[in-house]
């Protein structure tokens, strides 16, 4: 049993929290909205004063929050009030420089930390089924692990600090990339006058077989839990794929990688939201390819 | 026991025409390379002295040759001089249109046809485990499908005159996206200082997880059987891979899809072509995208 | 004076013939809509019973038809029935391909021949000020030259069979890339805060100086006379746009040239037509790029 | 005369420092390069013992500076060290959400400020005839403009904070996306058979006129000043396009503006870069899409 903190009870830190209540820790939470903090008490979570107040006897202090500058601020105010041995971990998907810099913060102060960026939405944090991609020394690793274990079912150490970040952000780029690949092929097949589910049953059992296709298929019909099923509601948003796109193109700017396809999917999300479709799924993109008879 | 003809008895003809023999039929072939004639013949194919005395009393025609306008061609020669109640079958990749031509011109001579290109290679060629897309009537598709059979191991009927080649362009366009979105990933990973390996371990069992990853690697490693671990020898050249993305955008202009990856994904294709590369495998694209550190 | 066959009668054709008679030419020409026959007849030119009585004792034959296959079908019939020293000029906008088939098919036939495609559209039909980019030999150039100048202000020899339209769709692809460089800059300006008038006086007078930005601006204000001062009405329309932009990519592909931003922008202008604005003027393709706040 | 103090006194601030002197200003200047601070006092500019020395008096603060990070700090580390009344004028090229930065750390210490970058590079500089692109004030516009017209012959008041910057990546945009289309149409020139010359003739003269193309053309001949004359040597390097690529690209990403030509042509310079040719000029970029020929 340990003393953990939880800084952000959002739609994916308060289940993230109440998990590892469940598990039988002794969590202290903080959130800037009085919803959140009242979801996380009927949870079992100690609500603090401040996350200075939640932080301060933690042993383990955990963040979720929505992106690199709040977790550079947050754990700035932070890392200071911490007592010795505390293991930082923040499980927010940012930008990998920031995910180094605090890291680097936390050295200074002699305190471990993980960046453990993670998958599966709100589902996966519900039901402790998260996966994630963890970056860090194998020390701080080997702490945070039961931790984790606690809210996901599959943990990942990718390598040292920021190395969680840069998993999810490659993954995620292949993700936005090969689903506006199945989209541009049903696309194709249509005005070709080939069947939905005959592409389906070549490309799910070939070369073209991807996650895109036979887990989360854009167009209605061959995979039934898939949004296309259901009016595109999410499921992953186009606006959240389009952030994970950008902070791959930022990252890869930043480092002298090339990534052309990257950047143009990247382009095309950015439009499917500038036209205001960035609230449904990301598998939505296939109806910006498709034009007006995808209306 | 049927009696067949088979134009064009090259690296995947050749191998083709051999299986149908091996199951037992009369197969009657003929070729312009005198090696390949030769070839074949020791297989056990008959050799005749022209593409006409091949097909002159065959039940089927199976032709495999190098593109629309060879498909044009023969067929063209050929169709006047078959017997009512032939079948022909074209297992060649070309344009939609060339397809749907030659369909045509079958038809108004009251012949039944098929487009059923293949996916497997010159492997898949001579251990009769390719797979066939078919594109016909089911009455041609009930008719062909135990000589295909004898040459594959998965035979699908995608729909009617030209659906098998709009499913291989279809399914190819993804794979040609997929393998540049996978190597950009891995470039990047390099760049921020992920291991291949630890990329490999998130994506493959995750949502970036496609054929092109888990199956045919770019990267050396993760996927041993992959041509990343035989420096990039083919597999499937980069210039084919170039011919059927070429195929789907031409295909795509002349139906009106939008197809924006696989655009640009053709340019990365070409380009590796342009750079003396189109030879190599086509999962070689990374070493394109890496540029100095990749030579 | 000559005696000039004029085939296609259409918003293109029927004013270059009319200005044909103006220059004191006897002009035979022919059209299979009778609007386009009653139009030409009002403007002075004869009109024959069929495309082959109009060619029959013309020393220059001259074609005005909307793509490749129109112009080999029409040359293919009409070329048996032309007389020795005739001189076929066709002023179609056409792929390098059928322009170098019908010069091929021509040439066969003991004929001289010219491709002559235009720049200036309607208005420049109309008042004689089209730019003619002219392929065939300096014989032909030579022969063709002074009727040309009948319908243009601007007669440029590109060079031999196939260079006016190579010379076109070169141009052209300038033009319909540049066009969208300078609208994603109009819309980075304006999510920036910086003025179009600002930007305009910047770009206009340093190295971002382009023919889209100075004479045909896509956004109202900085050029009066850009379609952007009259609700996006054409000028040249985006479908038109995308034919030539697909030409571009079609000869690109053949030739084995790398065009990235070429097929991108093809790709842009494909967009733009699915969703319904083919008709709009191609640098309506703003509206596009700015998402919703350009509706 | 004026007592400026002038940090960054490297190939672009040397110059410009000098011909302040030359117009007569007292001019203090420090760079952390010695030989740039040699350089600089041979010009008569007084070297100081460090910037914040160099700004002590001064009434105007001139910064040229490699990027965004280092002039967030000079800034940060000399405003509180200057007298009330001072103008700073920075005229590094750096991103728009640095130049606003800094704009408010002045207003906040009651300084006026602008944002002034160049174009013209070091023959502007030394010649004095840069174009400045000036964001800030009226009043700061007008304090600053005497000054810059003693470094450039064209001063452009764009707007408010940023505006000079936003000016600057806009035009620059345009023209790597422009140089890239005109180096692709050459490119599909070469193939199609069309020589350089025509191709000049007819798009310098219509349509497809560019900066690019008649101002800086990315072959040899047709316009002999530019660098594809003398072995692509710059000029103005690949590696600092890409520099302002980059710029445009953040500012796009952050703003959520649609710039998919703009995200096509970073890639390729990046190539070009990632391909060790990142030195040469940015019209190189033909070199990248020829391909072997082109080596």
């Amino acid at each position: 049993m340990k003393h953990i903190a939880f800084i952000g009870l959002g739609n994916m830190g308060g289940p993230m929290a109440a998990n590892l209540v469940k598990a039988g820790h002794r969590v202290t939470g903080f959130d800037l909205s009085q919803t959140s903090r009242e979801e996380a008490k009927a949870a079992g979570v100690t609500i603090a004063e401040s996350a200075i107040d939640a932080v301060k006897d933690a042993e383990i202090v955990v963040t979720m929050l929505p992106a690199g500058k709040h977790v550079r601020a947050v754990w700035g105010e932070l890392v200071p009030a911490m007592k010795k041995g505390t293991l930082l971990v923040d499980c927010s998907t940012v930008d990998v420089e920031s995910a180094r810099a605090v890291h680097a913060l936390a050295e200074r102060a002699g305190l471990a930390a993980l960046d453990a960026p993670v998958s599966g939405g709100t589902g996966g944090a519900k039901g402790a089924t998260l996966t994630f991609m963890v970056g860090g020394t194998d020390a701080a690793f080997a702490a945070g692990k039961p931790i984790l274990e606690a809210m996901g079912k599959k943990i990942v150490h990718c390598g040292g600090a920021g190395a969680g970040q840069a998993a999810k952000i490659c993954n995620n780029m292949i993700l936005g990339i090969s689903m506006v690949a199945v989209s541009e092929a049903f696309v194709l097949a249509e005005k070709l006058g080939l069947s939905h589910q005959a592409l389906y049953d070549v490309a799910s059992t070939s070369s073209g077989q991807c996650w895109s296709l036979t887990s989360y298929c854009p167009v209605p019909g061959p995979v039934p839990a898939s949004p296309a099923n259901n009016a595109y509601k999410p499921g992953f948003a186009a606006n959240l794929m389009l952030k994970d796109m950008k902070l791959s193109q930022e990252a890869a700017a930043a480092a002298g990688a090339n990534t052309p396809l990257g950047a143009a999917a990247t382009q095309l999300y950015s439009l499917l939201a500038a036209w205001g479709q960035g609230g449904q799924d990301f598998s939505g993109v296939i109806n910006l390819l498709r034009g007006k008879e995808g209306e």
